[in-house]
């Protein structure tokens, strides 16, 4: 039996950032880390080659009747930096007031080894489990997962042959209230170039003649968005598929207010969205935003131009079933047709990740052809929580993204249990980054349960 | 007699870069040249303290009955960066191609020892000329005259007790077609600020809940100019007077036609501005641009955030008579009313000019109550360029700003005669500044010319 905080520890200690090529050692020493930790309770090692950083596959085989459960992660980190705002050293985790601090204790280094915990345990007791485990660990989720779409196509009858995935990389209200993760935003993101003039020119000289790109830019962002708040694209809302009763409901038992949530934000106001309240549409409507925007003169004082260029970088988030694919060229299509004709437009996309939805079994609109293992995983789940933490769990769906998930699920048919186990107190990329190891006790029996349950 | 160009040169060497404190030497040299000068040639000059950099003043008096004529000019000169660009050193002034090279050849070292030369030339044969002269030469100019205001309102009763002023800081279509400057738009402007959430936001975890800063941004920016291409603010052309068909017609002599100046710009079209065509909107339409905007993340990638401002930085072109007071408050009152509520509103105003206007006497829409010597002297330039030059000036609307002009007219009362010396080969605030010694030679014959008019 393995000690899940010493182990934790020990993996938290390798500065595994995959963004920064400097943070090489930290990268190999994560993968030995894993490596010998799943060798040591008795899984079969791969380290499958990528063009950066290895993906790693550890197995548990057995009788092809034996359900197969693949379990996700990453041993990748976010970089630490600024590293003044971090109260210890993020690379040597401290223990205080029952929480674990280190960069990547809460993403994902601490809910991956509540599973190998898990695992750990089952198997010393039970070394002939009935039941196919493969743990996918992978090392470039912080830098958008480049290799893993051709990981999955190359591994979808093979490996991937399996009945669901579980993963713990979402949110929970609290450590108290944990939540499973019911749908993802999809994403996808463009940068709009417009261009005016072959360079800047004197606005006293020129201002009249010529289409400020500028104006046409704000021009083009603005009407990107109708009097309702929704996306002025045509089409965009075509595929989309409204939250039901019940997924709305959830919501009503989160502990978040809209006057706290306000709050936080720190707006005058929510943005309004027809038909939709606003923790609602963080969750099930989709959006476009604009991330940046830049042109012309943005120093002190003034500069008396006619910028040559502006730019802006969008990124919109989608809801099941919309296409990333068929959005980006929805979009594009509506912004060249708006253009207007004193400039030029020309756009660098950034393709992204389909969203994601599951319903677990027995709620209205469940798809009744869903996996029986994984109708079996999502009730095992619900009790399991419920007994563990006490509470039932919420099932509820999430405004970020996790291009993976949909990956698996469109390329090698696999729906995910998605069991949240960091909190806003987590600091998720973030200095003083920390996970919750009341949290992490009951969460390692809870996943012990699931995979019990799923081999009996 | 002064040998002029070998006076502009001495006076160019003094490196007289008013934005920058380590060219205060350079500044120096140049109020002493000056000095020397004018004292040479008879003045009693006079230095005017102000909180940056001297006014020099240099007088010819007389019998109050004479009149007065302030000729106008600055010392300093634009930075000269990028130092790479230039082919000879910028201030060590080179002759090429009948061409003088150097910072501030043209703007305004150049044109300004134009009229010291014809002065000089003047008193030299005539030394009781029957006409008061001052020469007012700012060392501001370039850094927007912040000094003059204050100038102007304290010698208003007594050496700006006179009948006109006689400048050369504006252009002219060509060396050989002189045109005389009748307007010049006012400037002002503003720095926009939009605020939302209290730091930038993960777009996944809020997007739908939050009003985007840069998409407020642009939707306030898109509503400051109507279909029309007309800045969509209300009021704003209230007391726009309309150029009447001699204004447009004189345009139509320029060498400039719409598809060269397309070709200049750069532009696949000209910006649409209803009523009139792109040349003449340069110079007789109000303008409201963009002249530099930013939010958000704008390095390479994307970062998925909702950021928590953006701003931008507007200025607007003001025509006869249109107070910049009164567009700045109805732009901002725009703005205001047009803010979604979900984010917060600010400004920070850059005060600046009022247009100009003055129509040559004469001409249809003239001011019956011009000043007889202001009227004299318009007519004392048109002989002078059409003989010296060959051919009659144009009367030309500029669409760049001068503010100091219309201070002079508004708390002076004093208008202006603006004889164009510099042509776009100048090269003005660029690298390479040249002037045309040719012109200049011309130049100082017609000033002489309408100075020796004005004491008969």
């Amino acid at each position: 039996m393995i000690d899940p905080v010493e182990a934790l520890k020990a993996f938290l200690r390798c500065p595994s950032v995959s963004a920064d090529s400097s943070y090489q050692e930290g990268m190999l020493g994560a993968q030995d880390f894993l490596s010998s930790l799943f060798s040591g309770i008795g899984l079969e090692v791969e380290l499958v080659k990528t063009p950066k950083h290895p993906i790693i596959l550890a197995r548990k085989g057995g009788d092809p009747s034996w359900p197969h459960v693949v379990i996700y992660g990453h041993y990748d980190v976010q970089p630490a930096d600024p590293f003044e705002l971090w109260e210890t050293d993020p690379f040597d985790p401290v223990v205080k007031d029952g929480r674990l601090y280190a960069r990547g204790a809460a993403d994902n280094k601490g809910p991956l080894m509540v599973h190998i915990a898990a695992v750990a345990d089952l198997l010393i007791e039970n070394p002939d489990l009935p039941l196919r485990i493969t743990f996918l660990v992978e090392g470039e989720e912080e830098i958008g997962s480049p290799s893993f779409p051709e990981f999955v196509d190359n591994h979808k009858d093979t490996t991937l042959k399996a009945d669901m995935v579980l993963l713990s990389d979402t949110s929970s209200p609290s450590a108290e209230q944990v939540g499973i993760t019911t749908a993802l935003r999809g994403l996808a993101g463009l940068e709009v170039y417009v261009e005016g003039p072959s360079g800047d020119l004197h606005s006293g000289v020129h201002g009249g003649a010529v289409y400020n790109p500028i104006q046409a830019l704000a021009e083009i962002c603005a009407s990107l968005h109708g009097p309702d708040g929704k996306v002025n694209v045509p089409g965009f809302y075509d595929s989309v598929i409204e939250p039901v009763d019940w997924e709305i409901e959830e919501l009503a038992k989160l502990p978040t207010t809209e006057s706290s949530y306000k709050e936080f934000l720190g707006v005058p106001e929510f943005y309004e969205l027809e038909g939709i309240k606003p923790i609602a549409a963080t969750r099930f409507a989709p959006t476009l935003d604009f991330n940046g925007i830049t042109g012309g003169y943005q120093g002190e004082g003034s500069k008396t131009i006619i910028p040559s260029k502006a730019s802006t970088k969008i990124t919109f988030r989608l809801v099941a079933n919309q296409d990333p694919v068929v959005a980006m060229k929805q979009i594009k299509d509506a912004i060249t047709e708006r253009c207007p004709k004193g400039v030029r437009v020309s756009f660098k996309e950034v393709p992204g990740g389909a969203p994601y939805k599951i319903v677990p079994p027995g709620r209205p609109n469940s798809d009744p052809e869903q996996s029986p293992v994984l109708a079996k995983a999502f009730e095992l789940a619900d009790d399991a929580v419920t007994s563990v933490f006490g509470k039932k769990p919420l099932y509820l769906a999430e405004g970020g993204s996790i291009p993976i998930i949909s990956q698996l699920k469109d390329v090698a048919g696999l729906d995910s249990l998605m069991i949240g186990l960091f909190t806003s107190e987590s600091n998720l990329h973030a200095p003083n980054e920390s996970f919750d190891l009341k949290l992490m006790e009951r969460a390692i029996e809870a996943s012990r349960r699931i995979l019990w349950g799923l081999s009996q």
